[in-house]
């Protein structure tokens, strides 16, 4: 059997490193062909001095970035359409990752979708682009995976809904007061998931949960008012599947992101693979799930509302995250502040068009836009 | 859509009457055309008078019983092949089911099976009936059923591990001492599930895991090895599969058997049911796992060898059960002597034959036997 062609696009994060860890122990199956990073030039060359891709490139190259590399943002493009490519595995940070999966798709390749905002900002856009390019979407976030291999061959039809599990994050025993002082290290002090920063402050505000219903309502093709959530802090079970009958699958497992970066790999197949811990309910027990709570955690209930109002409402929600969070992350705002500032900045954009990808793009920028100024005034 | 016939048989015990509460909701799609019960006359003219079956049979008929009725075991038989019926509801208790469930096998019916005994103790040559007669089985124990949805269109191939979950019945928090004590009220009193006495009682002792251990053996293919059991004394998990990636799939649900019996009647698809009690995550909250104890329950280690020797074994298991069970219901003899009866009986008979149905048949007898005269002694 001939080896399939695997683009990784931010190769030297988290996902990126735990597909290559992947790949590594299967490279009878899977061959990286192609590598792409951000900026960190130091790691993105070991990993091709191990792995050899036939296309390296480097968004922002630093003085340490090898000559040959291709540059800037065209190498996103360039890496996820080479016909040599049979799976780009998109694990790019925010909305950074919509043209990729774009391109992807519209070449008719396999996205393995790490970068949930692609389906959130891009929604529909993205979706054409599968259908139109003949390229395939499998979702990477653990609870997609978990849902995706609930559902197995059964119709959407069979499908009555989805419950998203979330950790609840680092604060999910702190009361409001303790949460709007939450320091940087607070937010990244995540219980159960070792992640990138970006990613780790969203799951402590509850926004990445929000991404993930809006991410679940366009893979699965499930309106909002059947995606549920409830806070379930060990994360053993990855997510809950009700069908119409009444009868409810989960996917469970020690928190690993190797499990779901391989099934998208090998998916709707299942290849042989060892596990860091195999799974023993005996070692999971108990297992708990309580409800999610609105009032500490805000942000989550603002982007439900946006993914349910549709339009360019994700955009701005994602853009005016991320910017926050950017701003979190810098030490520039509060905790408290990143919630507001989403809420800030879908009051001011709630008419923004959406009729097309450039519209959701202007969309995102224009959020990034109102949060930057909205703190510059203060 | 023609409605499919379906065959009751047992239709007055536990599974029998949810089979028919089931069908009610479901008229559309399934028919009721054949009844059969044991003995309770008055049960099943109620039963006939709401659902007007083609064909009714009692297998011991007492004064109350419709002189129209069909009586003897011939009259499963009868029931269980006849042309117009699609699929055999085979909820008779223990190894009276099994010649039911041959004929309606190689009938080319489906067999929705409550009446595990039926692969317990034929193994081989039930499997070789549903070959050769074109039938199907379909296991309406929720377990078993767990693990059919979990596998979903999935090939044998890909799993790597059943684990059973098992209450762990009324004892599971006694001593070795209180367990030998217990009277049949206290084994009666099951935590979960409201079941028939004689099943009701294999859960105290555990030995009705073992059955179920050995029914997974025949009817997922999977090796003695690769079937673990755990205590989950919320009977929430009905069940879980892990295949060879390591990727785990669970089946929950408050327990009811409507469900399974529902899903029997309909896998490969699901239809639209209301539960009598949808599930709610943090309404089963929490869910707990731990080790099964062979010391206090050696039941289960014994029916479990008995599987792995194979042969007669498993019908001498069966068979011993059932008698002790029985003289344990009448008070006949203690808690702690079932599985001392069994012990005793597989030690004795350990070299009887299996190679045919018949075979089976007398080492059922035999164990019987052997337990009869084990108690007659003292």
């Amino acid at each position: 059997m001939s080896q399939r062609g695997i683009a990784i696009l931010g190769s030297t994060g988290s996902i990126g490193t735990a597909t290559l860890r992947v790949i590594a122990r299967h490279s009878d199956q899977f061959r990286v062909v192609a590598l792409t990073a951000f900026g960190n030039a130091v790691l993105l060359r070991e990993q091709t001095e191990s792995t050899h891709p036939r296309y390296v490139g480097i968004v922002a190259p630093a003085g340490d970035a090898d000559r040959k590399w291709a540059t800037g943002v065209e190498c996103l493009i360039e890496a996820a359409t080479r016909p040599d490519v049979d799976i780009v595995v998109n694990a790019i940070v925010g909305a950074a990752g919509l043209q990729a999966t774009l391109a992807a798709l519209r070449a008719g390749k396999r996205v393995a979708l790490a970068n949930k905002e692609s389906l959130v900002i891009g929604g529909e856009f993205v979706l054409r682009a599968c259908r139109e390019g003949g390229g395939e979407i499998v979702p990477v976030d653990s609870e997609h995976s978990a849902i995706m291999q609930c559902i197995g061959a059964r119709h959407e039809s069979e499908i009555s809904r989805l419950v998203l599990t979330a950790s609840g994050g680092p604060f999910r025993e702190w009361n409001v007061d303790r949460i709007a002082r939450a320091t940087v290290q607070d937010a990244l002090n995540h219980p159960t998931w070792t992640m990138g920063r970006k990613i780790t402050v969203d799951s402590a505000t509850l926004a990445n949960k929000a991404l993930e219903v809006i991410e679940a309502h366009h893979l699965f093709d499930v309106p909002y008012d059947r995606i549920d959530v409830v806070v379930h802090p060990q994360s053993i079970v990855h997510s809950f599947v009700e069908f119409v009958d009444g009868s409810v699958l989960a996917q469970l497992g020690f928190p690993t992101m190797e499990l779901p970066i391989l099934y998208a790999l090998t998916h709707p197949a299942r290849i042989a693979d060892a596990p860091a811990r195999r799974f023993d309910p005996t070692a999971a027990s108990p297992l708990t799930f309580e409800p999610l709570d609105h009032d500490r955690f805000p942000a989550f209930a603002l982007g439900v509302q946006a993914g349910c109002n549709g339009g360019a409402a994700p955009a701005v929600f994602n853009g005016a995250n991320e910017q926050a969070v950017c701003f979190f992350l810098a030490g520039d705002i509060g905790f408290a502040d990143v919630p507001r500032a989403i809420e800030s900045a879908l009051a001011a954009l709630a008419d923004l068009a959406a009729e097309s990808i450039d519209d959701v793009v202007a969309a995102d920028a224009a959020a990034r836009l109102h949060v930057t100024e909205l703190f510059r005034q203060r």
